[in-house]
């Protein structure tokens, strides 16, 4: 597979410690916490989402990573092809009004002429600070898996935008997602392990696991779910297992010893499951284990999960 | 022009001081030095450029920027679109090799899968640090304009990577240029203004003087020329012309006061020019005035100059 061939010769030359083995949310590099995600279209939103929310989205997925790593945000960086002047003007002010939002500052970019008929391909690199930046490879034998934020909204979305009635809520959870940064900063003195849900709950939470050269089981009825999501979606398991196989929540995981629970409810976090010695990812409900889907999430290339 | 007011628009939301109101080659915020230039093909590099020299140059143009601030490289983020399996390996080795000529590491980035069709806009951002970084908006009445590196030779190299016959030598100043990171560290403390010559010295000698609220004039006799150019291109006005408003040099330029010469000319700077009251770009040789030519440069839209 000529991606992972790709990702395997980058993966050669960053063999710097701050790299993390290209394997986490971000590059740690002292206090520093550095990330570079892109958005596709056709790929990472669709082509009829209003250029406001793909400009929010862009900004999102990069914060997201940072709070996956406890950081605060201290500006970012666009990487911006030019297309077409009205979408173009549109993404601008989506983008004033998303660093407004989040109080991050634009420090810097570039601007290119794209070809015609080029997809757009639109980069941000984000940079933050965190005195204590929990890596993806520490989770530890008998550590809870604790969860905060929604997981499965943004699926819903999802179908929404592409057609499905639903409510605007949860189109808004595909289209706005909201980086937990104060949870990520509250979390990470207590996280042996972090990372944000950008793929799927399931696959994400493997990631951790495997990073860390331990199994977990995630208990599927104890991942929390709004009553505007079973009003949409269902609640039978094969509905439960869709939303923890859906993308783009960006929710915060951690791993952490159940000593630490009193401060880890009090940020909103749930305990949904466990590590353990072994490997690989087991998933159980109240009836006992389930079949592991197919698809765990989302598999696409990346250097480091987005 | 829509690119102009997309670009203003971006400039209206970089309000923070480290953007340095997106007119220099890079932001700095406290010691950090953060650049992100994109390259495009078609437009950055030729198509029939071997994909190693494209990653070599797209490393290179981004520590160009934190050359022009005086900064040493801590570290890169990539932002890849994958298109053809055996393009992205030679990439890959080639970056992996630039790299490591520079020794700076590789800490993080992302890859996304190019939707068939989509030319190559491949995005790099660049960290470094830096204890002076030189603004663009500081240069002072009276400062003498100084180079260091070559002019032109790149110009000439991709007019032979177009075909022309010519020295292996000038089109490997086009394919692989060098930025110049120590002299731009030894340069820092003595400059009042400082930037890369990527677009042309010209425009980029010229922009200098608009930031900082002055007027420049250029003696073209005193822009060095290297024997091999003026055996491929030339030695007369239009040939001198021809190599001051061609991009790609990479060289540095600087706005100093006439008391640190003896210093910057030991870093192998040359006086070339000099900063007055005033506005706009004046240019003579040994005859007197010349009439500016009708392109100064490469004007393609960019949030920071590359």
């Amino acid at each position: 597979m000529a991606e992972a061939e790709f990702i395997a010769r980058l993966r050669a030359i960053a063999t710097h410690p701050a790299a993390r083995g290209l394997a986490d949310d971000a590059a740690v590099l002292g206090d520093l916490v550095l990330t570079h995600d892109m958005i596709v279209e056709g790929v990472h939103y669709l082509p009829t989402d209003p250029p406001a929310d793909v400009a929010w989205k862009l900004l999102a997925v990069n914060l997201s990573d940072l709070a996956a790593k406890g950081a605060e945000p201290e500006g970012v960086l666009l990487g911006y092809p030019l297309r077409e002047a009205d979408w173009d003007a549109a993404f601008a002010d989506g983008l004033s009004e998303a660093l407004r939002h989040f109080g991050v500052p634009l420090l810097g970019g570039d601007t290119v002429s794209a070809p015609n008929g080029a997809p757009r391909m639109i980069g941000l690199t984000a940079l933050g600070r965190s005195a204590h930046a929990p890596d993806r490879r520490g989770a530890r034998a008998g550590d809870g898996l604790w969860l905060v934020g929604a997981i499965g909204e943004a699926g819903a979305g999802l179908a929404i935008a592409q057609g499905a009635e639903g409510p605007a809520e949860l189109l808004m959870a595909y289209r706005r997602p909201m980086p937990l940064l104060a949870e990520g900063r509250l979390l990470a003195p207590h996280a042996h392990a972090m990372a944000d849900v950008s793929d799927g709950l399931l696959i994400d939470a493997a990631r951790i696991a495997a990073a860390s050269g331990l199994a977990v089981t995630i208990d599927l009825d104890a991942v929390p779910r709004s009553s505007t999501l079973t009003a949409f979606a269902g609640d039978d398991r094969v509905a439960r297992l869709a939303a923890v196989t859906a993308g783009d929540d960006y929710a915060l995981i951690c791993a952490a010893e159940s000593g630490a629970a009193t401060e880890i409810e009090a940020i909103g976090a749930v305990l949904i499951g466990r590590f353990d010695a072994g490997v690989g990812l087991s998933v159980r409900d109240r009836d006992g284990e389930i079949a592991l889907p197919g698809r765990l999430g989302y598999e696409h290339a990346c250097l480091s999960p987005p």
